[in-house]
């Protein structure tokens, strides 16, 4: 009888997938809090509640592992942003957008934010990854202020003026995120906000042709 | 007789303090190109046209030295902004100024830039001191802000604004002179002007009240 072969054990073993990203996530927190030098495997191992070997066996290496947190947290933040920008949207709406969900990213995942931005863009190889990113996302805001331009009746704008643009755009938000970073009581979708109201209202001017000119030389 | 006496030999001996200058741009050069890790005392000693003996005496330690470069570094940077910058001029004119400061001493020391910017600023301890750079050029660009609020008749600004502001530029400023490092065929002063359009004219309308708002929420 079926009924009366016992059952196999149950090791409540999780998905490897599940338990990666236990890992992962558990690495982050580690990397955010003492900084990729004085991370030890020790801690992740104990912050994931898996043993030591576990971490290495499924992971790698703590440079590996450190890459795989820096994978894992960028391609969060670039999805947080282009998964609420739509190109039918007028311009000054899909950068409010993109704004509220970077800054929602940093709100949110205010340990992989630390690590993006405060250990990873410093650091050999993982700084020409960070490179890559910030490459991807100022193309994303170089195309959307390209295409405000055009809707807004303007002539196609120069492309390194939409690129130091972009550039500035980005850099701005990179350092009111990081202000956000230490301060939790913050509101994020304030600082979306602000930054909005900083750089929009004079993309808005730009996008009409005005320029502003030094009175002296 | 005196004019008989020998004169005692002349040793072409550099003062003490051109010695150590030669060291130390002779180090930014060696750390912008290497990256810390990669950059050997052999090399600096090198590039410097002194015994690496010497140099370990003049300014100790491989960490001792890039120290040294980052303090040199950021007070010329410190320097080229506030000493354009005059409290008596128009609010848009000391930004210009400012922002032109800035730009120019990017230009003319890119190596500095790279040393400061993409060496130190992920690098503990190094990180702490940019951080706090970083936080003495926000509190001038605040105040700088603030007075201009204050002078086109408005009230007084909420200081978490200006910092948020002042944070927003610092940022924008650091995005578009990290570009500008990469592309020395570029004219800072057109990367000044560039940003000066892109945040000048928005803060403008801040100062005046407008205020940009979501059509949806």
């Amino acid at each position: 009888m079926l009924a009366s072969v016992p059952s196999r054990p149950t090791f409540k073993r999780l998905p490897r997938a599940v338990r990666e990203q236990q890992m992962l996530d558990a690495a982050v927190r580690v990397f955010a809090r003492r900084g990729f030098h004085a991370a030890s495997m020790d801690e992740i191992a104990d912050e994931a509640g898996i043993s030591k070997p576990m971490v290495y066996a499924y992971l790698g290496s703590k440079d590996d592992l450190f890459r795989a947190c820096v994978n894992q947290e960028g391609t969060r933040l670039l999805e947080s942003i282009v998964a609420v920008v739509r190109d039918d949207l007028p311009a000054d709406e899909q950068l409010w957008r993109g704004l509220r969900g970077f800054f929602g990213f940093v709100g949110a995942h205010r340990e992989g934010w630390a690590v993006l931005y405060r250990q990873a863009s410093g650091r050999q190889p993982f700084a020409a990854d960070i490179a890559a990113l910030r490459g991807r996302i100022v193309e994303v805001v170089a195309g959307m202020l390209g295409r405000a331009v055009l809707a807004s009746g303007g002539t196609e704008a120069r492309e390194p003026d939409l690129t130091a643009s972009a550039y500035a755009l980005v850099g701005a938000a990179e350092s009111v995120a990081d202000w956000l970073a230490d301060h939790p009581e913050a509101d994020p979708d304030h600082s979306a906000a602000r930054l909005m109201n900083f750089t929009w209202l004079g993309a808005r001017q730009l996008l009409q042709g005005e320029l502003w000119q030094p009175s002296s030389a």
